[in-house]
């Protein structure tokens, strides 16, 4: 179900043959009646063409479909990439009878190579007889790139739902993969201005905080559209709490699937003088290529911690920090302690989920952050891709 | 000879058993006369017991000796730990017969163990026993640790001698390495603003131009003495020129031998608008994994440059950018050219120095930046550590 788990959406994937191997890899999203929305994007410089297209379409706060292809990534492609992009969106467009202006795009794969179109705007056609209730799983499915599994998730708010799905091995391997974000509500957003608020308060947090190699993909995007398909019109905090747990879900389900991930990492930073100083304490915990590789050693290296929260930019007292790693105490006012036990701390990097705490003694910012290891899986993915 | 080729240094380097295979692990450097000196210190919040000291006995700028130790990085190791670091520079000072104020100190290791201060001091009046012009060598031996390679730089400018020694395997692994820098020179330097100057210019873009995992260790040191002893006052520039091209070559000698490293990346970057711009470029590509794990693979993927480019916090046009990677044309306009050619792309990654040059378009800054892959020996090394 997923992203058509609200009421109000349906949903279809296809193969358009965008990709070589047959799979699905064009999705379309429908809302049977204008949404709210808005979107998270890239911060990269070379935002792919479907990018700069959805930042100028959502200026409206509006929207009523999706398009989104795996395999090209339609980025550094130039003016052709962006008159490709318009091309696929006019397909959708003419083929449900909605303006051009109302529907996004966005794609993933390898960056450089353009999308053929003409495959694309069949793939529209065929979505488009297919769009369904049950269609959201073929949707999440045919955003796939090197995902091992389909990523996705439903939360139900008080006579609401939220619904979402995501594709990303975590951040990783931009010209490969990307993160996209699809998040759906039947909730009445009043304005674009709540949508705009939703996302930032409950999404941002999140996807800013999902890191695998600190890599900023040029297509990275979040979007959520609110179709108020429900009739309810949730208080602004409650549709922040609910699409921050689809978001949550989401995000366990992306870096637990991380190309060559074998442990999934989660850095929990309480104590820290300003959320944002806790966001950075777990960004570099949990995006440090030395914690990563101590993890998949299982390496009982607690200076590795030290020397990612200490190098993080946030402020703070070294003497007043204090750490555990799968609950054994590693660092305790500031230091590493001479009680440490090393075997003890192998043991606790045995789990397939490991959770670092950190505390920090500043204040009450607190943040969570989302990694996993760092193995030989991971360079043989990167490095032999095309060999 | 490295830092004993100016004149009036002496050095040695000894084992005093701080490390258990017996090799050189504690060294020695002395200047027959009270000498500038100034430092540049990681950044780190969580800086080991030398740095902070270093950085209280530098505030008159200038010093005699410095000791250095491998084995033990004297970090996360608390109240203690600067206890340690003072007793050491007080045997250094009493052996010696020089004040303690005037004695520095460095230390790279493990984090968390505290030094054995007894065979230290043992160590230290070894090594003041040894101290020779020829030492430098030893010197430069007793401060490796995962480096495979004493790496040793002499520079000569007009009457002046500029000499230094380095270690670390690339800022990689700061609980095992760490990046040391001991520059001498027998110039005058009239005063200790001259010897910061030079270090900000002539020292710093190299030392934050080299990047191997984009962990800041919690020990960095750079430490250059100016003793005057050649009787010669270089002009300003002419002294930052020379110990510019001292840390340009021991950079180039440092990424060579990073842990794990099989080719080493220099990333060229003109036209940026500032030189700040060029460097923000230079350090996203040299540290970006997925070029780091192409560069490896020998994967003809430009996408990951611009992927890098872009996300490096720089400002620029896309459409003005080009780069090159070994001579082939792989960014024009700011996308990557229908003609470009992975064949011949993966020929130029088969060089043991894989160069890339990109131009933004923007202005005059410059920057150069030193980086190498990551293959599987990276993971093994910081992954197998203690098992």
């Amino acid at each position: 179900m997923s992203v058509t788990a609200p009421a109000g959406f349906t949903a279809a994937g296809v193969s358009a043959r965008l990709k070589a191997s047959g799979k699905l890899d064009l999705g379309l999203l429908l809302s049977d009646r204008p949404a709210m929305a808005g979107g998270l994007f890239t911060t990269n410089l070379f935002a792919a063409a479907p990018v700069v297209l959805d930042k100028r379409r959502l200026a409206n706060g509006s929207a009523r479909a999706i398009v989104a292809n795996s395999g090209q990534a339609n980025a550094g492609t130039g003016r052709e990439g962006m008159e490709d992009a318009e091309a696929i969106t006019a397909a959708v467009a003419a083929v449900l009878g909605i303006d051009d202006a109302d529907v996004l795009s966005c794609s993933t794969g390898v960056i450089g190579p353009r999308i053929d179109v003409e495959r694309a705007a069949d793939g529209v056609a065929d979505a488009a007889a297919r769009l369904s209730i049950g269609g959201g799983r073929d949707f999440a499915t045919a955003i796939r790139t090197t995902d091992k599994v389909t990523k996705e998730t439903v939360v139900h708010g008080d006579g609401f739902t939220v619904g979402g799905c995501a594709k990303g091995a975590g951040m990783i391997a931009p010209d490969l993969a990307t993160l996209l974000v699809f998040l759906t509500t039947d909730a009445v957003a009043p304005s674009p201005t709540v949508v705009r608020h939703t996302l930032r308060h409950g999404a941002a947090p999140v996807w800013n905080s999902v890191t695998v190699d600190g890599c900023t993909s040029t297509n990275d995007t979040v979007l959520l559209l609110a179709n108020g398909a429900s009739g309810v019109t949730p208080a602004p905090e409650a549709l922040v709490e609910a699409v921050g747990a689809a978001c949550h879900d989401l995000a366990r389900q992306i870096v637990a699937d991380a190309e060559g991930a074998e442990t999934t990492l989660i850095v929990q930073v309480e104590g820290a003088a300003t959320d944002g100083d806790a966001q950075k304490v777990g960004r570099s915990v949990a995006g440090s290529m030395l914690v990563k590789t101590a993890i998949f050693g299982k390496d009982p290296n607690p200076g590795r911690i030290i020397q990612a929260v200490g190098s993080s930019g946030a402020h703070f007292e070294p003497e007043r920090v204090e750490a555990t790693l799968g609950g054994v105490l590693v660092v305790e006012a500031g230091r590493i302690p001479p009680s440490f036990d090393p075997e003890k701390c192998t043991e606790a990097m045995r789990e397939k989920e490991v959770v670092i705490r950190i505390y920090l003694g500043e204040g009450l910012g607190s943040a969570t952050a989302f990694g996993c290891d760092l193995g030989y899986e991971y360079v043989r993915i990167n490095g032999e891709y095309t060999t």
